[in-house]
């Protein structure tokens, strides 16, 4: 699908700070993949349809996980876990998106989990690290994302549970795995 | 078993700073089960033997996992984790303890557990605040501690989980499965 039409598609869906949002996510997606090497076009569509379940009714989501067995344990989890593995059901049920590496992207760009595909990490640094994006650190990620996709990922879900703990949030058990997979890297972030 | 008995016992198992901890542990358990009604016979036991396996070889602690059957995730970890459940069989093998209470206490000193018991929550919380622990923050730890053993229970784990993303260190997912279930309990601690 073009990308105005995606847009228009997803535009009614969200609050504007929020498309505001995804069109930082997609122009920092598409820098990322030109710059590592995987399709933009893949990382546009899926930077463009990550939160498109975002703002859903978190009952018609937990019917949604339950119908399409999407997950038992999540069942148990508000919209911030849902939206991910409900937005990449939305994207191939009505988007039509059948390539399983995009939906993967979209299931997994809030939770990250090991060993995750470049396509994937693309998608979790450039949520996190969008021009529109004001949090402390935030400027450290972006320049370890312009050096080494796998260290910026690693610096990203550190960052994230931290967050996390910080704010007293539960932290879903994938991010820990993808957390421990990406510290136990051999390569530590030159910076921060 | 005597108190003099055990604490001769393991005494040449750790180095001496480790001993003096050990009896910082058992002062501070002890303390806790009477303040909160606990049996503070076990809580000495548990304080006594927790760290019994701490300084037993990495080999064949993974060995006694797996001839014993102790828990197959456990092989991946290191010293920091399997200490715990080894320290435990040791207890039970090597020291005759029979209490399932006093065994589940060490098994899960380290990690923390979901919706521990109140002798668990003793020990885990007695490790981190014993007098000998100078880390910044060990001060609001003990006054909880003083308050409310929930409570306590929580701002320990939340601190401990937190200490291991700031030290780039795996966790262990029993860990998140202890915060995760501590920071969804409704009253927060009023200190901290």
């Amino acid at each position: 699908m073009e990308r105005e039409k995606l847009l228009n598609a997803i535009k009614p869906r969200m609050p504007e700070k929020r498309y505001v949002h995804t069109i930082g996510v997609m122009e920092t997606a598409i820098g990322l993949a030109q710059r590592y090497g995987e399709d933009s076009k893949k990382a546009e569509i899926a930077a463009i349809l990550h939160d498109v379940a975002k703002y859903a009714n978190e009952e018609w989501m937990r019917d949604i996980v339950r119908t399409h067995s999407l997950g038992s344990d999540l069942i148990a989890w508000g919209t911030e876990i849902l939206h991910g593995p409900v937005g990449a059901w939305v994207a191939q049920t009505e988007f039509q998106v059948e390539d399983e590496a995009i939906l993967n992207a979209i299931r997994f760009h809030t939770t990250g989990r090991a060993n995750m595909t470049k396509l994937e990490e693309i998608l979790f640094i450039a949520d996190m690290i969008e021009p529109n994006r004001k949090f402390p650190g935030v400027d450290a990620l972006r320049e370890i994302a312009q050096q080494d996709l796998k260290l910026a990922m690693r610096a990203c879900i550190q960052h994230s549970v931290a967050h996390l703990i910080k704010m007293e949030l539960a932290i879903y058990p994938r991010s820990i795995e993808c957390y421990n997979y990406y510290i136990s890297m051999e390569q530590k972030p030159s910076l921060q």
